[in-house]
């Protein structure tokens, strides 16, 4: 059976799925994370080897079947600047017939398939692709951990972790977040974060996985919480805004 | 001549004086970063024996002439986590009467003698240090950079980046901060940041040495660079309002 893999690379985890020429999903397996900005290439090239061994195998696939690999990868931008590098990791892993794309053009053919239209994609990062009328394309945002992905799941678990401190000062409100993240991180003391998060090294992914501890606060009715939810919100919109003034689109649809 | 030698360690630099018994600087120098929490821990070695033997060497002293090393750094906490460490640590370079503390330990002393009072310590990052009436002593922030360092140099770095993307995405002010960030990293292109901070890697240190731009910037009458620099003062006098409220102060004297 001939099939065609594709990828879904992310800065926490690369889902690959086997589909054959009908366009059924025959087999799929997920790994860790392959955003090379966030994580070394060995990891990348291990998550890709990974997601695409525990798909091909489980279904007695070999790579003499895989007639192509279509790859949206976080850390590719969205005119293909870092493609080169990956397409060549995907070679040394014995492919010849690879397509990379950023994760956000995947996810903007996923959603609207490529016609014009705005998308925000949000999971461990953040970053907004626009597609215009004339195939023209605008991204907003995607500046990474340091100095960007407002909306994302990295950004919600570190205000999450800096609601805990500044009620663990007597600087912000008490929130319920203090003893959620304490039991998700498995400490007894507040103060104990700062080894966790520093001498330990928490790396982006492992704050963004605090955003569904947060989730479940914000659920339970916490201000706090829900305040960061909001915001997160409004910071999406706030780039769905500035992608839509750049492509001039007037009396857009809004699908969600 | 016999001496003391007093350091100042903190994310950025480490400074080491050379005093004789007189309390007379014989001499000084400055090395790298020695934040344990934040480089590893041959660097914060290597940064104490450079800071140390250049302040020695040009004197013409020896390590028998110094009767004490008293370090304050950054890293080690107000309560003395940490101290032992680092303690350990200069040993090893041969100096057996260590006092060790955390940097806004000698902060304070420096400023207030060890009287009561709050201090706000901003550096590459912040944190504040209140001594009460009876010898107590609270600490508020001092969270590192992912979830802290409010009103710190790493903190001001991190929001121009901020600002400068927000610039470049059409989702906030145009600000001169973009052009000033771009001359102080060789780059010509904002979107060249990305590579210099996740794929070259820049450290917390070389964020907070934006700030300065920053500062510049400002200076010039840059109002979105005012803004950063305005919240980040704010968010200082927060964290000493709250270290005021925690030591039950009334009448508080303001030493600026």
């Amino acid at each position: 059976m001939k099939v065609i893999l594709a990828i879904d690379g992310g800065g926490s985890r690369t889902r690959c799925l086997a589909i054959d020429l009908r366009g059924q999903v025959v087999s799929q397996a997920e790994s860790g994370p392959s955003n090379h900005l966030l994580v070394a290439a060995d990891v990348v090239k291990r998550s890709l080897a990974e997601a695409i061994d525990q798909t091909l195998t489980p279904a007695r696939l070999n790579r003499d079947d895989v007639i192509c690999v279509s790859a949206g990868l976080a850390g590719v931008d969205f005119d293909g600047a870092g493609a080169p590098a990956m397409e060549e990791l995907l070679r040394e892993l014995g492919f010849d017939h690879v397509v990379i794309n950023g994760d956000m053009v995947i996810a903007h053919a996923g959603a609207l398939g490529m016609r014009e239209g705005v998308i925000a994609l949000a999971g461990t990062g953040s970053a907004i692709l626009g597609i215009g009328a004339n195939g023209e394309r605008v991204k907003v945002g995607g500046w990474g951990p340091v100095y960007g992905d407002e909306g994302s799941a990295y950004r919600i678990g570190q205000m999450s972790l800096r609601a805990a401190a500044r009620e663990y000062d007597g600087r912000g409100p008490a929130t319920s977040l203090t003893e959620a993240l304490l039991s998700a991180l498995g400490l007894h003391e507040f103060r104990e974060t700062v080894a966790r998060v520093y001498v330990e090294g928490m790396e982006p992914r492992e704050i963004a996985a605090l955003g569904r501890v947060a989730y479940e606060v914000a659920e339970g009715g916490d201000e706090v919480a829900r305040t960061i939810f909001l915001r997160a919100g409004e910071e999406l919109a706030e780039s769905v805004e500035a992608a839509i003034r750049q492509l001039g689109f007037t009396d857009a649809e809004t699908l969600v």
